[in-house]
């Protein structure tokens, strides 16, 4: 089984790495054609998309966002280098709708697709503890069980597009916990507690979490250094919102957090990581 | 050192437990006096505060509220019965500002106070895992790590009524990201993929919170018997939203959350678990 990694980025890079080290075949290919060049003693280098995706079994992407899944993978000549049954497996987060209609695309030639973002970040890639979720045809899920297992645990979520409605699901989360714990923090920070000792105590209790643990930490020490950026996550609760709209569902405190990541990064703040909406809140109350 | 313990209700009967185990000597009294008779082989039951009080070097309360606290222990003949030196710890859940006040009329007398409430519920107090959070002297605190040590871990928060504001902190983070998880958890529903998988795919992830995985569980099993009930969650948000006004800090996600459980027990749902703000934020989306 040959298999074409396409963006060998920030999590690109370590998840190529636990595949190789599970005696996968790989061809690469990124935009930045040096970042993949490292890789070239161990597999093989393609010098465009539709030259990797020809030789390929098994297609998976890792890149940032959807239009660039869209531009990379669905223009013609990608799409033509699609031989029937091959399995596409696009584990970048993008839109759910947009998700489906490269599955309707994809079955339109005779392949396959599944999509498959994850949580856990770089740490995670690179501890093949990343968290998988999948949506597609069940038989393409199982014929992908021996990729996912070399990158972390893979769970079965439903048809097409709902790994990203996982996604989406999973970031709403973080995006409104991020918000609590902050609130949290500055509550107890403003009335005298000792924010450290109050993270402790929070971490024994029914509101622990890892953004508490992770997050909470990083609010303390008031580092906010990227990280996933605010700006992506003001993108990713755009597309919750956006997905919330499209099946009639309210959802109030995703809308609020969106605003406030709204608000923060028109003021100036979206290049700190997520965390920072601790100094928004902070600065908030000032004004 | 005799304990006297006043109020032995769901969370006090199994700390009374754990601290009869642990081998100190206790008064106890309870407002329904039957509760109190079961260990009558095992302590001594007061016939009323001030008797237990008077006779206690250390005096522990687990009572429903701050008013309630006020009622019981600070009414003439209790305050009364307060020797020079003797320890009060209040580990019921009450605002910082009357805990403050407690502390106050306790040191005008000569004796100590300790704001100490808990998070962990009836389980953390079966199983002598509560996490204690205190506010008070340090050396008050010292002299009180033998009892906590049979309840949980303790930790010190900093000055009197700090224990509380920790506390609500603990419960901004729970009502919100009740809050939070419920949103996801319907989106992912109305958004076709399978919420049993999606719970356990964000629990491996950066989303995974105790939130999630216990009350998580019970939306998708549509279990809500309580538990703590709504209108407690909402009790506990107005004295969030009240402290943050005091201090000056705006907590708009603890505010919406606060309108979202007012909204819900207007609506009829506030003898549901806390956690029933998922089929309110359902049947929201339905009007």
């Amino acid at each position: 089984m040959k298999i074409a990694f396409i963006g060998v980025g920030l999590m690109g890079r370590p998840m190529v790495e636990n595949l190789l080290a599970a005696g996968h075949s790989l061809i690469l290919w990124n935009r930045t054609a040096t970042k993949a060049q490292s890789f070239a003693a161990r597999a093989v280098i393609a010098a465009n998309v539709a030259e990797a995706i020809a030789q390929a079994d098994v297609v998976i992407t890792m890149l940032e966002n959807g239009p660039i899944v869209r531009a990379v993978v669905f223009n013609e000549d990608s799409l033509a280098a699609f031989r029937p049954g091959t399995l596409f497996i696009d584990m970048s987060s993008i839109p759910p709708a947009m998700a489906r209609e490269h599955a309707q695309w994809l079955d339109a030639r005779g392949c396959y697709a599944l999509d498959a973002p994850v949580s856990g970040g770089t740490i995670g890639a690179a501890q093949a503890t990343l968290s998988i979720m999948v949506g597609g045809a069940q038989e393409a899920y199982a014929r992908a069980q021996s990729l996912f297992s070399a990158l972390g645990t893979a769970r079965y979520m439903g048809e097409a597009g709902t790994g990203q409605v996982a996604k989406l699901a999973n970031q709403a989360i973080v995006g409104i916990t991020i918000g609590a714990v902050s609130e949290a923090l500055l509550l107890a920070e403003k009335a005298g507690a000792d924010p450290r000792a109050v993270r402790e105590a929070l971490l024994g209790g029914f509101a622990a979490s890892r953004i508490l643990e992770l997050h909470g930490q990083r609010m303390i020490d008031r580092q906010f250094s990227p990280g996933a950026r605010a700006t992506v996550q003001l993108k990713d609760m755009g597309m919750i919102v956006g997905e919330a709209e499209q099946v009639g569902l309210n959802m109030p405190l995703a809308e609020l957090t969106k605003t406030l990541y709204h608000d923060m990064v028109e003021g100036g703040f979206g290049d700190l990581d997520h965390s920072g909406l601790f100094v928004w809140l902070e600065k908030r109350s000032q004004a």
